[in-house]
């Protein structure tokens, strides 16, 4: 098929992670994670997000959500979150249905909590007749494509640390996060207030990887129990690990990320002012969420693939992956200016 | 790592699985499994297992043995199992943990269920007070190394079905089923009255893949949307797809569960005899259960590394892989002679 | 402790309902709910809802709602409900941590939904990433005393069922409901198009005893074990029927209600129009939601004990319950005006 | 109906609970348990099990031994209890379903654990691959009527918390217990080192309420929320508190079940020798657990309700309860001898 913009996830594997997965492939190595590359990327994590994290791979985006939150809430926990969250929307309820974890789920106009839109649910603190609100996710990138600066993700972290709140973080696109902010990892995580993250790879050139990344390891328990119950335990785990460790080395997933930004950015200014178009979002990564009329939008994806986003307000979203080129872009745009003008 | 006789898991990814994961690197595929190669794996299940036979590959073992119970079992449901089932002994809870299942767990001598130690759980049908036994789940090969024959399959499912259960098979290492029964696949499954099975490739030489494989769709609902909620949908699914074809394809899995347990034989036929050692478990397949001295076992693993299964017995685990050679297996008999020996 | 106007469950039990107890307290009853007094409840409830409906005697509130919403809904279902709904705001979770309910919570000014304000989450049918929205729980009165129409539950009945989805209606005030619109429980629930619901009774008069109600067999399966697995079965049943026929029998449970709903209607007669004080909702049954401020409503509560709903915006809960008189009344509203008058 | 043998569940209420019920229904209490009442049983419960002793009502045993459990338990945590136990077989499998709860039952033969027996599912300890086996659960008396020794306790006690493992007993019939020991509860709970229990009173002559007691806190972490999610909060508690009060005052539990186990004395006595009739379990409290042709059980039935227990071994079971009289057992021992004579 070719290249689309209907989701990073449409593109393949990144050569240098096919590379990494074939250098890995030697002998024998104990299964579950004690093999040499995962102790590796321990070394990696640590050099990237501070001395105290921990890195536990997992298969996907959701495994690593669900066990990161069920390792820093008790059984009555409840987690806060943005409506528009992949948490909440995304996840066909596996929050809910295999870990019984309650959300208290946020409007936001663009994905983003704030200290005062935490408080709106985060209260009834020791009432037993409340889901017990003693965690937070956000995410960075969020759903919507925009981009909480570090003093953003500081002032939630200091307003949920202040309530006993544990701070997760939803990073299925933290590379896209880190090369908009042109800031290193720990800068918007660790150093933010951040105690648990979600590390996405797979959106951004990997296979099928992703870790629970523990910051905090005060406010976290019982994470190799919960990733195996979970579901999430490789037995083969050196070849997630390299997943992993193929991004943070030689800047592959930051250079991925960038192009992917870039060419969401690309893409914005080609058609931005377009009669008949506008904008529900601002681009800060490899997103762009775009109005226009439905029957339009139904002409230009019968050349280019892409996803209504909310199809009673006329919302589409166009993402850009570490493969699409300019080309690739400039096609678009011109397929989209084209119908617009029809 | 040199080669082990730890587990079949320590071996790493079948060179042949490795070129399938890159021939399928080609441009964009629509994610979460509507891709061309999800479609070609169809083709391929159902010619090995039948014209009704359904694929939906998961992450790990774990994974699809939770998901297809769910699906063939309403929430008041219960699964008659063996004691020394991996499902019961090796999954962390997992299935009681993320799924409310109850187990029924038999005691087995040899890891199989009979029509008659089914019989043991299989009552209370109607009463509330009673977790519904309403599947049964055996695996081939046993966690014990043990092999069902076709007819003992079908005992167990006509058993079964009388009673308005549901037959599950954890096949986990079906390959070396298939190769040590030398039968096709759908002789002791969809014709021995299998309703569902967790077909394992990783086992097998794949990196990381195994499906759901739903034999008969009448007694099954909502995978889709319980893989989704086990954490067990991969976005590129692809790479997971081609993993499975690749061992179906051109006889790879077969080849290599044949030279496994080739190698199996070939070690317990070199100890065989041997004073201070005897066998717990016939060798049917890639497994050897042995008995002999805790001290001896310690110091042949000085020299090779494997796992005590019970220590208070003195019962220890060999496994071979797909990648054990003749020279490992004379090696390691040689060691085990050695140290019975001094 | 003086009668109050925190809530109705302050109250303790009617007389005529411990005089029932005492009735069915006659020799050996069979257990678990084959006794002749849950028969009896059967008739009674066929009688009031109609010739297809079942009661299934429960404990408290929260288990009929989660065995009633089990009893619709697949595991991958998920449940559209008002953000302000007690299933959703204080169950403590139980919804989600004992059943896997996913819930998609609607905010509402009034505590009622619509068929639009259903519309809002009743989507995605048939796609795997998102909770399956099958059922729709409303509740009748709902928690912020507000009052449905028939017409307007057969709008959202037909709307749901237009969709493939079941209606749970959670009846813990469903006879102050029943006072308030002076119809028979049929006219705005099973002619409705309600599916199920949860009678409550303990708030009403009761000691403790709540009911599913099914009222659409079709819709619904399991409920006897999904009751069990709920921890919610009693094993001398008949204590909890008597409880239920009681409030059915010589019209206790409506004369309460309607005691009930006076006392809050002559509440607020008597304070409507005081200076400093206003209404967040109507007052259709027998809660009253008024807005004044903090110090105020604490000088209050020295004489009278209630509860703060918001405080943040000032909203204070008076209840009223069977037991209210003119004379707690009276009283209370001369406090009220005293206070703000000061 | 005439008194049966089947269930001390088929017996009614004690008439002192009955006034006990009457008596505290005056005027408006808190709800939720923060009522006089339910104070009042803080006071007893120390008194009874010592001064640390915390004492949650709810409303049954399966209730009860959830919540204890999960207090108990970290998510990943199992517990080792007797394959005959009610936790196991008679449950519904509610621990699994609603609180994730793994189970290792452990074959016995008289429904008592012992060290030993204990040993052979304790271990796995920091196995990510193995439920964590973390605590165990005994019952006080036993599903199949026998009786711990409080040596017998304290050994196991001894042996788990060895292990790092809490220890919960299951007291549905702790009453009977203690008439057999003819011993205050603590010297065979918490002077035996049971960290929690759960406390029956329904059994003996409650109408419904039951007990969670945590015998010592150090090892149990959120009741209060683990009941409200269980499902088991009783809004008017007091009702429920003062069931369990009316146990203990003047003595009215301890009475009863030494009534109920004297009348099972007695019934044993009458028919010892009887020829065609032997008993598969000592009786040492209020259960006879008998063996006999099944035809002939079936006309002693047709005169008396009691149930098989086992039909494949012609096992039944006889329950006396607080109301059986003298001449309940001498006509009940009548029928058997002259069934078995025939």
């Amino acid at each position: 098929m070719d290249r689309t913009f209907a989701s990073d996830n449409y593109a393949g594997v990144h050569p240098e992670v096919l590379a990494a997965l074939a250098a890995v492939n030697t002998g024998h190595e104990i299964s579950y994670g004690e093999d040499s590359v995962t102790e590796r990327l321990q070394e990696v994590v640590r050099r990237e997000f501070g001395e105290r994290a921990e890195a536990y791979p997992v298969f996907n985006g959701t495994g690593a959500n669900v066990v990161a939150l069920t390792s820093v809430l008790p059984r009555w926990g409840a987690v806060v979150t943005s409506a528009s969250s992949h948490l909440h929307t995304d996840e066909g309820g596996a929050p809910e249905k295999t870990a019984g974890l309650k959300l208290f789920p946020v409007p936001t106009p663009d994905g983003k909590l704030t200290p005062e839109l935490l408080a709106a649910e985060a209260w009834g603190f020791g009432d037993e007749h409340r889901a017990q609100p003693l965690a937070v996710s956000i995410a960075q990138t969020t759903e919507l494509g925009t981009l909480y600066q570090p003093d953003e993700i500081r002032a939630i972290a200091d307003a949920a640390h202040a309530l006993g709140m544990t701070v997760h973080l939803d990073g299925s696109r933290l590379w896209n996060a880190a090369a908009a902010l042109d800031l290193p990892f720990r800068a918007f995580t660790t150093d933010a207030g951040v105690d648990i993250l979600s590390l996405g790879a797979t959106k951004n050139g990997a296979l099928a990887a992703e870790a629970i990344v523990v910051l905090n390891p005060e406010n976290v328990d019982g994470v190799v129990y919960l990733r195996k119950t979970a579901m999430q335990l490789a037995s083969k785990m050196r070849f997630l690990s390299a997943q992993l460790i193929a991004l943070f080395d030689d800047g592959l997933g930051i250079r991925s990320a960038r192009h992917a930004n870039a060419m969401a950015a690309r893409l914005r200014a080609a058609i931005e002012g377009a009669p008949g178009l506008s904008f529900s979002q601002p681009t800060e990564a490899n997103a762009i969420f775009a109005v226009l009329d439905n029957a339009i939008a139904d002409r230009i994806r019968a050349r280019f693939r892409f996803y209504d986003w909310n199809r009673a307000r006329g919302e589409v979203r166009w993402m850009t992956a570490f493969d699409t080129t300019e080309a690739d872009v400039d096609a678009f745009a011109a397929a989209i200016r084209e119908e617009l003008g029809r």
